[in-house]
């Protein structure tokens, strides 16, 4: 009897009627003999609904209470999810992440899980009961008061139990079918990939596909769990994520694209004129990092020299758009040591990543990349590439066109044509 | 430095601006110099809201998953509270009903408090912080699983609480002023009572005053907790209920009537014909008991003899009207052993029940009450007496007269003729 992980996000549980639905689901799986945890997002739009209770009280809530109140919004959806259960004649118990040995750091709003003891969770399996477990919380290990993940945080609760339960697979449910080879939003011709590496996911996950968090991915390869990304909607095999598809036993040929995604969320910093000598890169990003601010992309221009024939360079970098205002701050304070001419913000960017573990073994992949965006009347502003990536920083009303051009210069779109309906996947 | 627990019901907490108004009170509470302990009840409707949710999910939801769903309600509430007294400068920790200490039995949905360890709670007031708890709610002892103490619970949470912390008293929040001598949405002219004896309040909740619930008081009684019933809509004195109130230092005169309570929740079970010879009670209420049926009031009249010269007598009694068929059931199942002639379900009936601790003092005490009736045009079907209360069944309809006449035939009639709004206390 194989273990089963399965989370539902917050549209999959939006009202009772979804709620039922999810049910018949989870009975089904429990009835084919498998042992079912079921990890489970807040109703719709309730973390919304508490968040402004929380704004109509004060304007600053502390987090240790602003974590216990939006606690109560996966503690409503799991006992209604086991209740609908039971209405089917199968045994299911709910659990808060408490409750479920999912321990944390003492970080409200943004926890990290650092361990998970699932004792009660073994026990309700072992005795044939569909274990509910409310996603996005955990509970401190030096406090003990009640924590949440932050963003994707009811993903990561389900792999860690995934892990901890040693179970045969994560399956993450949403109401797409999927992960695309880009968004359907964009490019409805986009087609669901059956199959993708960690890495691949890791790298299309850092580089702004929202299907999955960062966070649920490193876990999920960290330990070794594979995770099937599938439709609630649908009985249709979704798409795969494990180690090493592409070696090995039922080893498939690594694709030269397996997708493309896009971010339009970046800003973008460029120091003007950074007189080009040794040390000088190191200080810029020590402050940076100092300041708790997490860079994505840099770059950095060929020096030349100046009207007083100093080498002077550029760099440009991009963070977080709501970390731009700070980004620039820090910089203003080591202005006087580093001496550049100066900065210049921009938040109307976009950036586009080709990802693959195919393009390893594919010279040329980058130079079709370039020829596709060159092709659009489309201008490249910044590059960086990986072994399995290939990134460019544009316009932000551009990006869309970009995502296009690669997507069909890569021969990515779909002749089957279907609808696809595309949404997030809540928390 | 005292320690004072407060408890506050749904009303209290009905919206944002309710719970503003509640921690200004618990802070100035705080800055008078008392350790503060808060317990709430859940926002007005939610606790209606979430049953409506179970509904519509199923018709029958397992209870333990009912409880789990329920206690959201007061996770919500009291993490709003705390974020509305911090910003006043003031630092709050809420906690739940495990994490405050609170031990039950397994009993989901009328579970009872077995232990409380308020370690944490402790820590809090402690620390110079005021500790919310979440009232309704507890964890089972041997299931680890979340439990809700049933009707009046949050109450009972509130008086546990301050006989675990050694408070020196706990405050009871309501939309009255205290307990009156009589319901005022029937008499406009009854009067706040200052004080009351725990014996007098337990009498008043027994036989129909909704302001406290019985549990509550038997605990406060068990552990010598001083009870101080009060609006949180003003800063007046409210009912203080406490121990033996008029013997020695401070003592105030018992007064001859306490207070007037009255229910309409009851039905009448008469059983005729039932041959008078030993034993046939014992067999009655034997079965009744069995089949965990709470029985009220007990008359039998003397018997007289039948035609075939066979002493008869009949039996009634009254009991909740939602277990009226299930105690004709009972006696119906034992007809053919004791023999009765027939059996009659009335649920039309209303209860009075005057009590007072001066009353054993004072002669004449029942004779005034059943004249009092009698003037009033009023039939009494039942009597029932103790040392500190006289009672009597009348009809349903007639019941509010019955209270106005009784009210005034003891003097209890206010001449201040002050308007007062009365409501319930929630949980």
């Amino acid at each position: 009897m194989s273990i089963v992980v399965q989370k539902y996000g917050g549209s999959s549980v939006a009202d009772a009627e979804a709620i039922k639905r999810v049910a018949r689901r989870i009975v089904e799986t429990r009835r084919a003999g498998h042992s079912v945890c079921v990890v489970v997002s807040a109703m719709g739009d309730t973390t919304d609904e508490l968040l402004d209770l929380a704004e109509q009280v004060t304007p600053g809530p502390p987090a240790r209470e602003l974590d216990m109140l939006l606690t109560s919004g996966e503690r409503i959806s799991m006992a209604l999810v086991a209740m609908a259960i039971a209405q089917h004649g199968v045994e299911a118990r709910s659990f808060t992440g408490s409750q479920a040995g999912v321990i944390t750091d003492a970080a409200h709003g943004a926890a990290r899980i650092i361990d998970v003891t699932p004792g009660r969770i073994e026990d309700a399996l072992g005795a044939g009961h569909v274990a509910i477990v409310a996603g996005f919380q955990g509970v401190s290990q030096t406090t003990k008061d009640i924590t949440t993940l932050g963003r994707g945080g009811s993903d990561t609760t389900a792999v860690a139990l995934a892990a901890a339960l040693h179970a045969d697979v994560c399956e993450i449910y949403t109401d797409v079918d999927g992960v695309f080879t880009a968004d359907p939003r964009i490019l409805p011709t986009a087609r669901k990939v059956d199959v993708l590496s960690m890495e691949e996911m890791l790298d299309l996950a850092a580089n702004g596909s929202k299907i999955l968090h960062l966070r649920c991915v490193e876990y999920a390869r960290r330990y070794g769990i594979p995770i099937h990304v599938r439709s609630s909607w649908s009985q249709r095999e979704g798409t795969w994520i494990k180690d090493n598809p592409y070696q090995g036993e039922g080893a498939v040929e690594a694709p030269i694209i397996a997708g493309i995604a896009h971010d339009r969320s970046e800003a973008k910093i460029t120091i003007v004129g950074v007189p080009d000598r040794v040390g000088v890169a190191a200080r810029i990003f020590g402050a940076i990092a100092d300041a708790g601010l997490n860079i994505d992309m840099i770059v950095q221009n060929v020096s030349v020299a100046d009207a007083a024939d100093t080498a002077k360079t550029d760099i440009s970098f991009t963070l977080p758009q709501g970390d731009g205002a700070k980004g620039v701050q820090v910089l203003q304070g080591i202005k006087s040591d580093v001496d550049y001419h100066d900065l210049l913000l921009d938040d109307s960017i976009g950036k586009i990543a080709l990802v693959g573990a195919g393009m390893k073994s594919h010279p040329g992949v980058s130079a079709r990349f370039f020829r596709a965006l060159a092709d659009a009347g489309i201008n490249i502003e910044m590059i960086s590439t990986s072994e399995i990536r290939v990134s460019a920083v544009t316009r932000a009303d551009q990006l869309d066109d970009a995502v296009r051009a690669v997507h069909t210069a890569f021969g990515l779109d779909s002749t089957e044509g279907e609808a696809i309906v595309y949404g997030g996947t809540g928390r």
